[in-house]
């Protein structure tokens, strides 16, 4: 066997400064993509891992498919002050809703800076769930202006969210809509409803199934919908929302059909919308003859989105692809994380998607 | 609703009396299905099998899945005297679109009944597209009442225009509707873009991607769905259909967004859609806490329906799932076979789906 | 080989006479496809399902793919004479391994005979697993002779193990395998890991991988293997067997090479498979050009079998695919069953598979 | 919107030197590949890309999944001269078999090195079968030593023979090896297929489907195989191939049982393999327990293998998983091409796989 040169995947590593990362809930399924983009960013060193079921073993042994993390997986309970001590400067919270909201708290205290996946402090809870009530920033990224920048605790969006108000605010906010319902349908991939076993997620229940569920007014990821419409565009009409899991493992595909307060051309809707996000590097405007598929997102930290005008130019038809687990969870955490450092925002992360896979 | 016959899977064959059956397009997916199909109904002798590319072939050469049908495949272009001389006298064409229209007419001068799965035939074409011009009974069987019994040419309905007409139709013919467009969202098996390898139908480009495609207005089975809505309903609601492609071989979910003229209640609208198919063997009306799946119908001949309101009871949302090949296609051809020939409409036709597969 | 009878698919239902079937752990997939074959048989009366997780629900609540079985399930551990005085008098137990073994007796001594389709009544077992010690028929009907007729227990197969000696039994019984050992590599659907939620079983765990376990001499089913072979063969060839799992819902795949004790042409081998199989209705020997696919047994009851020599004729590749979830558990079991009770041996299963699916 | 800074997928490219790449069949599921890892790659300027189907068309048009290759498609059929002009140093082909071959001239004419993903300069190709018959290095990278270093032309290797030679050449050059066939069974995913619309590639043909092919000694990649091995371990063991495809996208699982010509211990084997690939970053030998999985291989460049004994001790068995687009193609083209540079190994590919996906 030739001599080969030792691994490095992340080349170049600023010596001056990167950033002390912890990461709970690390082995869930939007946890190893914060694992696998954060062990090569160059502006992290990763220095925790915890995890509820997996506590004590090796990360690798846990994922194989990440063989340089042999970092052992810490309990899931850890004392926020350990782990300040040891360094961590920023906490990535992919444990499960609820997990976190009592001892956020905790975390915060020591001057850790969190960013929480889970739904914990995403607006528009109602009173009765579970929620830490500390004020957080919501994390949509394109849609956060400077608030990122000093950011002590953000709430990261869900999936569904994040397709479904990066394809509707600049319409919202141009005033375009009208009272009708907004009605939206929307395709998830299986790792949407998370790692645990059960009879859902099933192999055999799922393979050459569409099942729609929650349906209509039922789905927790409306309300914070409903806030951030409320928040950035001032308005909130009201949205039907019918979710169907899919026979793939990644992937969102949302379908909206807005009603249009007035006749539009679409040369001025996909005006709006290329100007809204020309310094958006992970939104795509498609072209006029592109509909947007699940497959050309996976893996990438893109959203992309396509333009329609049907009934006469009075029903606005917007197509988001993105993938759940980059853009939907784990990418779009790291591209806070980016903004709060003060970095380019695509650092990195990946643009482009798998292609086959 | 005409009445119906009760279901009986096992039905005695006839002594005195079977059809004889030819088969044009018999390779393609929904062939295959109607040859599976005959060649186990008790009330049809499978007589002629012809295919555009495996003329000359043991049709079990080419779909080992079944052994016991070993006919030799003959050319589609075939004649239609030929056939009738050797005892055709229903001729079911699986065809492509387009093949059958210049021959239509030969067929039906033997005195052969035809039963076409291709859009030829269909209501609401337009000028421009090819059709053979002569009336044919639309058979969406559960509406056609006693159109059926002396049908010599039945245009069997689209997959989309079935699962959407049936979830549509009670409501229509009520005139609950409004007149804004109703949002009609499908995801489809890729057995519904045919047997031709494309680019599309790759495994590659679709396992692991949901893709949507002539959306809006563009899908050709909105002119069905209309024109059926008209000539049973009396209204002509303007529709949106976006469909999506989604990895799976087979199954139609359609998701339905209604707007109502008025405020209902669930119990009025499932009383309505309950006696509606109260007599329709392959309708069912799935109970309050349920939503269809794909997989829960694939391989029957049945159509599952959910209804659900939102908007305050101003928004019907309607979900139907049937299999593409079966209640789609190859299924209600059969089913309009069996009202054709006086038989109870469940001859031969399962009720029951694979429950995994 | 026994005689068997030629395939009536549609047995008139004798007027006379139906047996009345009682099924525990109806809810499993192997109980599923249980349920769907029986009710639909001509010579069963379905009279009692049992289930260990479901007791309480209908059973066409917990598989609303089979409308028409709206019978409700009852505690799996019921009195075995409760079930007997209401008529049962077959037991078909797809309970997991262990959990029939202790209560076969009380079953038996009511006198109801039993199929069961886990491995505690299967040969070979180690003395440390647990199995009831009753002496049972192993029930691979094609090899078990007039041994069912009055069979009181039957120890229906492992799905791996029916493909597997299919494949193998008539080279064994010919005094052709050399002394090597014979290597097997398998391929299984999801299903053949039952129904119980794992993270192994978790639709993202295995969608788009391929994965071995149990490879070797691990797997429980190598030992009915080897006291089949013994048994029937009066030989017992060292068998190296590596399973995988294969992101599927359904279906095996057996590949075998046998080393031979003498050069072999094909003919004389295909002569041999031919003639051990020609009255085997369910086991079909493709032509020379062709190589089984499990999309052409799935929903079937067959297994398909190819031969081929490589080695300059020194060593005998067989292929043989079946549904796991058919021919590898409930279909054998109904096939069994015929002719336990005397009935043509192909009454009520399939011998026609899906197609597509 | 924010402003957000430019996208740089590439940091910190060498200002000193790159090499100038063109890239022939860049659209097919090789291409693609080669596209991505080459326009990440911090030693490569990718300067012309050609196609047979799509030429004039915009890269990202063809896959839109790479939006930031805006780069026009040429005619695969270019002059070497244009292109050599434009400052292309190294040439990777991923034509299909036979495109090349009588281009190679041509393009090594003008000093372009050549890296040929088909099958036309691979040993062992028999005399009948096309081939320019100019003198390549088989870019088995871990096996190459100092070949490639001034290598003009490399033949890349086959994605099947990649995994097998790395999981056979330790046991092979270790003298270990009985005379007996060496069987070997292999899964691959249906990009293996390449992207030609086919009735094989057709989803709806294998989507739920197991299915060997061109299985004894039938398969192309036995020749390549066979000639490694007498290159490197001098020795030319018979070998059995029984390849299947299976329904995913991507990945290679190949199991082999290899016969040993005395008994060995574990420790023994797995001390050899570890030596033999201490300094192999992309081979990765699993520990004792574990056994390989696609998905833990997908995306990445590794391949990852698991060592067992039966047969008390004479028999190896060896599991080797790869992703045949990146290992088994263009991520050994890369590696290749790394070492053709003097670059580090594992510059600009991937250790780590996609988890899920």
């Amino acid at each position: 066997m030739p001599a080969s040169a030792p691994i490095r995947q992340d080349v170049a590593r600023s010596a001056s400064r990167s950033t002390g990362i912890g990461i709970l809930g690390a082995t869930g399924y939007a946890g190893v993509e914060l694992v696998r983009l954060l062990s090569a960013h160059p502006g992290a060193r990763v220095l925790a891992l915890g995890s509820r079921q997996d506590a004590g073993a090796p990360f690798s042994r846990v994922w194989p498919s990440l063989p340089a993390v042999q970092r052992v997986l810490e309990d899931e309970t850890t004392a926020p002050e350990a782990w300040a001590e040891r360094g961590v400067e920023i906490l990535f919270s992919a444990l499960p809703h609820g997990a976190l909201a009592d001892r956020a708290g905790a975390w915060l205290g020591t001057g850790i800076r969190v960013v929480d996946l889970s739904a914990d402090h995403r607006p528009g809870r109602a009173e009765r769930e579970k929620g830490s009530g500390r004020p957080a920033v919501y994390g949509l990224t394109e849609w956060c202006g400077t608030d990122l920048d000093r950011a002590t605790l953000v709430a990261n969006p869900g999936c569904y969210a994040t397709a479904i108000l990066l394809a509707l605010l600049p319409a919202a906010r141009s005033g375009w809509i009208r009272s009708e319902p907004i009605i939206v349908n929307a395709l998830s991939g299986v790792s949407g409803a998370g790692r645990a076993a059960t009879l859902t997620t099933h192999f055999v229940e799922r393979i050459g199934s569409a099942a729609p569920y929650r349906v209509g007014e039922e789905h927790a990821h409306l309300a914070e919908i409903a806030a951030t419409l409320g928040h950035v565009a001032g308005t909130t009409p009201a949205v039907i929302m019918n979710p169907h899991l899919v026979p793939m493992a990644r992937g969102i595909l949302a379908t909206l059909a807005v009603p249009l307060a007035r006749r539009l051309e679409l040369e001025e809707v996909r005006a709006v919308y290329s100007a809204c996000y020309a310094d958006a590097p992970f939104v795509r405007l498609l072209d006029e003859a592109t509909l947007p598929e699940t497959r050309w997102v996976c893996g990438s930290n893109r959203c992309d989105l396509a333009l329609r005008l049907a009934g006469g130019g009075h029903l606005l038809l917007v197509f988001a692809a993105l993938d759940n687990l980059m853009k939907g969870a784990a990418g779009q955490a790291v591209q806070n994380f980016n903004r709060m450092m003060g970095l380019p925002e695509t650092t990195g992360l990946p643009l482009t998607g798998w292609s086959s896979g």
